[in-house]
């Protein structure tokens, strides 16, 4: 599958079937994230993989309650062991870094059959006491992963000429 | 090309052939940004295209006189028009969606046969002042684009066992 048609097809998958994603494939996505750039080659990422399911119970409970959560075959904390460097930009590189390796996975899930949805409603506090996760390490995102039992709607989106200025902002 | 071979073959292009970006393959660009996940779908993102070498001299200026910023072709300023909105888990949304948007196109643009190189290292307020952009509106990251005149080398990563952990924090 090309990259356009991967990103075309991706959709935040929030019903997932009840079958293993097989270790091959899971491998192939955090290989697809270990290549990400990252801002001095920080590669700041980790990623704790849920398979437990009474660990995923928790975590959906951690997630604000959102039941599709607990029903993934697999959640991954996307975590960042982080110096809170920032670049001249002023912005801080962990969650930039460890979003463009979360969106590596994505895309590579979309290659592999899978689906994935990107989770921000948590409490990174509970998160963290659920997977032992040291007080210094910040969790960026919950990411689900699982063959996908929905379809996806077409994407609705800013038409093209909304978000591109050319040579200066208008 | 498949998205594993994208991500593989994606480097930090730092030296660019003297040769224009076709403006079709320009717009499938941005077309993969479009079509990126963001939180409830705000899409913050804002893209300021620039090709002209007066203002891309600037903006390398801007990048700690970076020259291969200057030398790029195309230099796109990846901006946010945010209300600073944070997620539960305690993070700033926008950092996060135009980071996924980018990344979408710096994949895209290996399918295209182009080179990127994400820049954190400019001062965000004389970027604002050379484009003329709104002092709320946040610049995340200057993205340049061209045809790569260097080759990648090996990528030096973290082993996966380094960065991968299972069930908890280990």
């Amino acid at each position: 599958m090309n990259v356009f048609d991967a990103i075309q097809a991706r959709y935040s998958v929030r019903s997932y079937k009840m079958q293993d994603v097989e270790e091959e494939k899971l491998l192939r996505l955090f290989e697809a994230a270990r290549l990400a750039p990252s801002a001095n080659n920080r590669q700041e990422w980790r990623f704790v993989v849920v398979k437990d399911a009474v660990t995923r119970q928790q975590l959906m409970h951690a997630a604000r309650e959102q039941e599709f959560v607990g029903q993934a075959p697999v959640i991954v904390a996307c975590c960042a062991v982080t110096d809170n460097h920032v670049m001249t930009c002023g912005q801080p590189c962990y969650p930039i870094d460890v979003s463009i390796a979360i969106d590596h996975i994505t895309l590579q899930a979309v290659e592999e059959g899978l689906g994935t949805c990107w989770i921000g409603a948590f409490y990174e506090d509970r998160v963290k006491k659920i997977l032992g996760i040291p007080h210094v390490v910040r969790v960026v995102e919950l990411l689900t992963v699982g063959y996908p039992a929905d379809e996806g709607l077409p994407k609705n989106r800013l038409p093209l000429n909304t978000i591109v200025m050319r040579e200066r902002w208008k």
